[in-house]
Order: C-alpha cells, then sequence, then structure tokens
C-alpha cells in the first residue's frame, strides 16, 4: 500500500498588484519613524531579496472559503473520485474569512464545513475540520490525512490550503509587499500503487520562537484604532529558517532511507528568495554538496507568499507544466517543506 | 495495548455572571424587533429551557490561551509526566483570542504554540496545532490523538478545549445567556492496561446545516458597526440534533460492542438542558429504554455553555468529586458526546 496524492488542483486569484502599486504607499519602521529612502528604493530593495515583483489578491467578493473550494473542485476532478467517497476535509488556514475591508476573522463554521457545503457533498460521514499551524498548516494537513489512513480511519482525504493575506496586512509596513492569496488542494488516498509519502516531519519551536510570527498594531503611530495585522521579526525568522530547516529536511530524508543523489525536487513554502535559496544551499552543505541548479521551483516573483497555499499551488502548478524547464515524472522522488508561524516546521518526502 | 486518558484538568473562570446580570440589557428578537416580556420574563423563560442560573467569564486580563494553558498544566501534573515526553499538543477552539474589549481573533501563533510557550516545553517534536470544529472540537481532538498514537507517530498527547465565547456575544441577543468561558484538558496516551477509546464516531451536516450557527451583526438596528458576534439558529439546531446525536451516539455503542445496560454515564456537550435531555431519553428510545436517573450528569446550570470545553470540564469535576452524587469508576463504560458549529456531531465510547 502506498499513500499518494492522487489529484491536484490551485486557484490563483486574478487581482495582479504590482511592486509599481506600492509606491504610493507611506512605509514606516515598526518604532513609527521614517524610513530614509524614496519608495522606489524601498521597494527595489525588497525586490531584491524577496524575488517578488507581483502578487496576487482575491476579488472583493470572494474570501478563504470561496477560493478555497475552487481549488477543491479542481483537485476532486483531477483525482477522478466520487466526492461523495472522501472521509475528511482538512483545510489550512490561519486567519478564516476575513471580508474585504473588515477586521474580523470568520471562523464559525470552519472553512471545512464551507467547503463542503459549496461542493454540495451529502455524505454526513465526510469529516470537515480546519488545522492552524503557521504556513506549514497544508503539509502538516497531508500528515494529518497520512496518520488517519494509516491508522483505517480514512482511505480518502481532500486537504486544502487556503489564505487571503491581503486582508490582514498593514500598509504602511514594508513586509506588507510580501504577502498574497491563494488556494491549493489535493486527494490523498491509499493506493495499490508503490511510492507515496515515504517519510515525513514535524517541529514546533515555541520556546523563544512563539511570537517571530504575530497580530499587531499598525506602524503609523498617528492611527490610534485597537485593529491588529500580521507581523513578522524578518531577521530573527531568517536566522531560525537557515538554522532549523535544513537539518529537519536532512532528518526527514535520511529517515526516508533516500540517497540524496535521488532527490529530484525540492518543493519549499515560497517566503523569501533569498531566505529559501539559503535554507537549500545550507541543506545540500549538510551532504556536501552544491546546490543543484534548477532543484527549488520558485513562484514567489508572480504568486508572493500565500502562506499554506504556496506548495501544493508550486506542485500543481509544475504537475500542469506550468512552470518553464520544471517536471516531476513517475518515480521521481521530491522534498515538501515549509517554515512559518508558530514556529513550525515540516517536511515530507515525496515519491511521485 | 489501550489509548487511556491519564490525566485531566480543567479551568474554571472566576467571575460569575448571573441570570439577574442581564436585567439591564435590551434583548431584541433577530430582526431588530422588540420582544413583548419583561426582562424578568425573557430570563426566567430562558432559565427553563436551558437550565442555566448563571455562567463563568474569563476575567479581563485572561485570553483563551491564557485559560488553556492553565487546564493543561493541571492535567499534566494529573497525569504524573514529563511535559517534555507530549507528542501533540492539540488545541479545539473556535475564536482565538479575542482580548477583552476588542472584535478581532487573534489566531497567530495558533493557540497551541502560545500553550506551549506558557508551558515552556523545550522539545521541539512536540507538534503544537489547533484544531476548529465548533463545540466538539475536544472530542475531535481526542479522535485525532488516538488516531496518531494508532499510526506509530506519537505516544503521548495533550488535548485542549478553550474558549472565551463572553467575547463574542451581542448584548441584545437573548443567546448571548447561553455562552460562558472555559477550558479542559487531558493527556491521552497508550498504556498496557485496558479499556480506553474503545469506538469513535464523527459526522459533519454541511448540505443545508453549515449556517446554523454563524457569525452575524447585532440584533440592534440602531447600530451600525460592522461587528459581528455568534449567533444560532436555535430551533433548528435543536431539531438537527434531537434527530441526529442519539443516531450518532447509538451508531457508536453498537460499534463498540458494549451492551447499553453496561453504559454508566453520558458526558455530552452542555449546550442547553431541555435539548440534551430530548437527545439522551431519544437514545435510550432507540434501545427501547427509559433513560436512567443520574445517566447525564449536568454542570450547565452553574457553568453554562464554553463550547469546546463542557465535557472535558465535566469529566474532570466528576473525576475529583466535585459532582454531587456523580462517580466514574474503574471499567465504568462512559460516552463522551458532542453537537456544534459545523454542524459537527461526535461521540466516543471510553472505558474508565
Amino acid at each position: 500500500m502506498a499513500i499518494k496524492i492522487t489529484g491536484t488542483g490551485s486557484y490563483i486569484p486574478n487581482v495582479i498588484e504590482k511592486n509599481e502599486d506600492f509606491y504610493q504607499h507611506q512605509f514606516l519602521n515598526s518604532d513609527g519613524s521614517t524610513i530614509n529612502a524614496s519608495n522606489k528604493v524601498i521597494v527595489e530593495k525588497f525586490k531584491a531579496i524577496t524575488g517578488i515583483g507581483e502578487r496576487r489578491y482575491a476579488k472583493k467578493t470572494l474570501n478563504t472559503s470561496d477560493i478555497a473550494f475552487f481549488a477543491a473542485e479542481k483537485a476532486i476532478e483531477n483525482a477522478n473520485i466520487n466526492q461523495e467517497d472522501i472521509d475528511y476535509i482538512i483545510v489550512a488556514h490561519n486567519y478564516g474569512d476575513v471580508k474585504h475591508n473588515t477586521e474580523q476573522s470568520d471562523t464559525v463554521p470552519s472553512m471545512a464545513s464551507r467547503v463542503k457545503h459549496l461542493l454540495k457533498i451529502e455524505n454526513p460521514r465526510c469529516v470537515a475540520y480546519d488545522v492552524l499551524f503557521g504556513c506549514p498548516g497544508w503539509i502538516e494537513g497531508v500528515i494529518q490525512a497520512n496518520a488517519f489512513i494509516k491508522s483505517g480511519i480514512a482511505k480518502t482525504c481532500l486537504v486544502i490550503g487556503a489564505e487571503t493575506l491581503s486582508r490582514v496586512i498593514d500598509p504602511h509596513d514594508r513586509d506588507s509587499m510580501i504577502y498574497s492569496d491563494g488556494a491549493g488542494a489535493v486527494i490523498v488516498k491509499n493506493t495499490d500503487k508503490e511510492g507515496g509519502i515515504l517519510a515525513h516531519e514535524t517541529a514546533t519551536f515555541a520556546l523563544d520562537e512563539a511570537h517571530f510570527i504575530f497580530f499587531g498594531e499598525t506602524n503609523n503611530p498617528d492611527i490610534n484604532d485597537k485593529r491588529r495585522y500580521i507581523k513578522m521579526y524578518g531577521r530573527k525568522i531568517y536566522e531560525f529558517a537557515i538554522t532549523n530547516v535544513p537539518k529537519a529536511m536532512k532528518s526527514c530524508l535520511d529517515k526516508s532511507g533516500v540517497d540524496i543523489m535521488d532527490l529530484k525536487k525540492i518543493l519549499i513554502h515560497q517566503a523569501n528568495e533569498k531566505m529559501d535559496e539559503a535554507i537549500v544551499k545550507r541543506f545540500y552543505k549538510l551532504y556536501n554538496m552544491e546546490m543543484p541548479e534548477g532543484i527549488m521551483p520558485m513562484t514567489i516573483g508572480k504568486l508572493g507568499n500565500s502562506s499554506v497555499a504556496t506548495v501544493p499551488t508550486l506542485y500543481d502548478m509544475i504537475l500542469n507544466d506550468e512552470m518553464e524547464n520544471q517536471q516531476i515524472n513517475k518515480g521521481d522522488v521530491i522534498i515538501f517543506a515549509s517554515v512559518g508561524a508558530g514556529m513550525n516546521i515540516n517536511a515530507i518526502i515525496y515519491k511521485h
């Protein structure tokens, strides 16, 4: 028996927010002080570090659960299954539905219940729940699906990552340029094939790191509402990630028994291009190797960081031949890896 | 091997909100129209149906993650384990941390990461995540812990249900009197004893029922902010629950192979006294029996409906001899059962 991903789908929102669209923003440091640079310079420096040239926002009428549903529909169709046979719908997100121009997260009912409702699934034995696990939530959802299948309580799971970070960003914070909206979904199934999920690894660092990504007030001291936004200590996260993610990836790969030479692709959370490169370089350095060219496909330049959605979206795009010079072929071993709020890190070694 | 609850803990907030404290409220129908009754009559009618005489609110300085931590500390101590041996921290909630006098849910980092931080657990392999599943979230967390242990990825799990519903209630809605705050926690562990989790059952009804409990605006048409609160269609929920919960409980009990005559206690989500009685009466009717006296211990009169916290709190109180004429003895078979937003229903047959 192999537990495999038998279908994928993603939804890329159609509102394109370019870097130039931020030229009119008043960016401030987190202490409220002025930044001694023009917005053009700020934005160019941002691009050089993160690799982000533009990002996608969901249109005003759509919420996280809607785009989760769009991705789910495609994954179900791609897997060619009867949706009434789904045992679990697991939706990873972090902020729930935040309607355009409002500030409250709406999480009751869960996104998973909403998706099930929109899919019009009748079977009450299809259990729908949400998992909150920072950006690594979608990978964690796949790991949970794997456990449910192994323990005998499920055969077919729909695992979705969906987020609309554009609804929780502080326009006075440079980091607001990182975040985007998106949704990706997969069907995870027990099959009589070989391969699938070979190993997985998860870690939560909460002693000193719990609040590296947090909910905080605007950088603009002239605004005195209590509204809070997604905030992060970027430098601390960078150091944390390049130290701990390579180790977790290595531990996972070694557990799988797969030789590093047989690793074909690394699908890593699209957080920040320079950081992702540093992680993967260090990962190979643990094996005394140089990072191979083309090993790490990136969508961040055009899609930004859509949290839980980056990895399943990237995977779906490669399988659909939408990424130049990137293929995953039958039998290829790949890593899914992520890092984010919690701080959480996870990885899956997967044989396609 | 038996998967058992080896420790329990709960936190009952110390602010007592009595029914009389609602006499000054301006209650309105959901369409904004006036209710043709005095507040005293409204409150007495409320008490007659729900059984609620008073409820508990967390003090202003505490949030959901704080009270989750208090309950967790006690469960760990009660289980007499080294907290560094915990493999999973699973926190069920629905609204995250909502600071007093604010309206935003703060869910990043997850409640589980916050609890892990407050417990000062160092081990990064202790995975901390949140599950959103309506009021049945704590039972579902136990079912997930059971799956993780069965699949071999965990041995010891901390499962917490915590909620501060007092932060999301509309003062112009009579239903606001139902809700309360609380936290309950357990340690779920594989043991070499007998008994433990014998069977479980979960269902999500989302086709017509997904939005029976939802996030909606105040009943007061004179207030024109966009703020939303926990809202429900009480009559629809009542009909839904008394139809579907008894069936789910029966299906679960039958799966376990335990004879109805050997069932010693039903620990049901404290939603509404009349509804809970109707559910349990119908459950026994499915076996052509009358509901035995004392089978269903209730805390709702003093504690209200604290969502995910009701069942673990009730269990902890019975084991600590804090419920008059209620004991659970070694070898006793009990049911944990819940129903709530999603709409979700679940049950566990558990041999103490």
